[in-house]
């Protein structure tokens, strides 16, 4: 399946790359806030953007010429990198650390959102808890052993989200054979903001892996990070 | 309303400010673009990381204290550039330019996901086309004199979205007092790839303003840009 890698790093390796891109995609969501925030002068705007453009080009003088799909290492474990919600080299997501109540389905994610994830003045944007908590349902499915694209998603506003700190949850409702349906919320100060139900499909092309692994004695290797 | 400002700038002066903005949120962009898929050495990744602080703290010297909200000008047009999704300083957003068929609530926008929107490999994160399509419709609504905040959203994947260029459409199907049902889909290279419906409805504190204007005579002013 396109954008899926194997490569040969150790779980060492793969600890020491997390541990610097880390802090320097933490830096750039400053340079974003920053960027939505600041009130210095255009000239200062305009020297700030040469700089930026010019660490750009440092950047792409050796890059991947694509996205950056989901990278396994040579012992399985996953890095989806990338990913616009839990990407730890992706500057767009908060990102989200999603925890796992051992592999009933059950996950949760403590997390902010600041200026950067505003729809209407000092509230989360709508889609942006959407998006969130897409991820946190088909988390859900796949820490049950029941990973899938998403195929329908329902969400229910109860009250606007503050931004600020926030809480994520869901959890499998139900299975039934290649289809998973999850639920979740988000809380804020306030208790519940936003309700969210979906279904989740495991892919054809997965399909005969996981029928194996379904017959199979050993547990699921915890496949992405 | 907590977050919607009044300044006194004229719409001459806002168009000045977006053509210096807009350039540097691009040039944000492309930084994180380049984030996640360069390849450099790990000394080149922390120099840039401390160059990135270091403009991240000249931009901070002057800034507003939270996020930016809406601000409307001295003739009434309105800025929502710190939207996650259309905002012009917001370098988490795509950006979206939502073009506008009159006063019919329909809308549509080209536009292009690239890296930073992935989630399955070298596809649109579903919670990405969730944000977008929220906006969408919630422009829909408005865009039919209808603005309000998101009730409820329902998307139906109809296949995987290809990040690269897209195309996003939306549209009014009903309205009934202070509700709006809103339709809209995104379309790929093969097609619709999500089809999303909304209920968006005005808030309490909107009410009586949308209620006089109701009766005036005089057009809706373009509230957003």
């Amino acid at each position: 399946m396109a954008g899926y890698v194997q490569d040969d790093i150790s779980s060492e390796e793969q600890d020491r790359q997390r541990d610097l891109y880390a802090p320097f995609t933490a830096a750039l969501r400053g340079l974003v806030d920053a960027g939505i925030r600041t009130e210095v002068d255009d000239d200062e705007i305009r020297a700030v953007q040469a700089e930026v453009e010019a660490l750009t080009e440092r950047l792409r003088v050796r890059q991947i010429a694509g996205s950056y799909g989901v990278r396994f290492n040579q012992e399985g474990r996953g890095r989806a990198w990338g990913n616009a919600v839990v990407g730890v080299r992706n500057a767009v997501a908060p990102p989200l650390v999603i925890e796992h109540e051992g592999e009933t389905g059950r996950v949760w994610s403590d997390f902010h959102l600041g200026a950067a994830y505003e729809g209407p003045p000092t509230l989360v944007h709508g889609g942006v808890s959407a998006l969130i908590l897409d991820q946190m349902l088909g988390e859900a499915a796949g820490a049950g052993k029941r990973p899938g694209m998403t195929g329908t998603l329902t969400l229910v506003y109860r009250q606007g989200t503050p931004l600020g700190p926030l809480r994520a949850e869901a959890w499998i409702d139900r299975v039934d054979g290649i289809k998973t349906w999850a639920k979740g919320r988000i809380l804020g100060p306030d208790g519940v903001t936003v309700e969210a139900e979906g279904v989740f499909i495991l892919p054809k092309w997965a399909r005969p892996a996981f029928a194996e692994q379904e017959s199979a004695t050993q547990p699921t290797p915890p496949f992405f990070e």
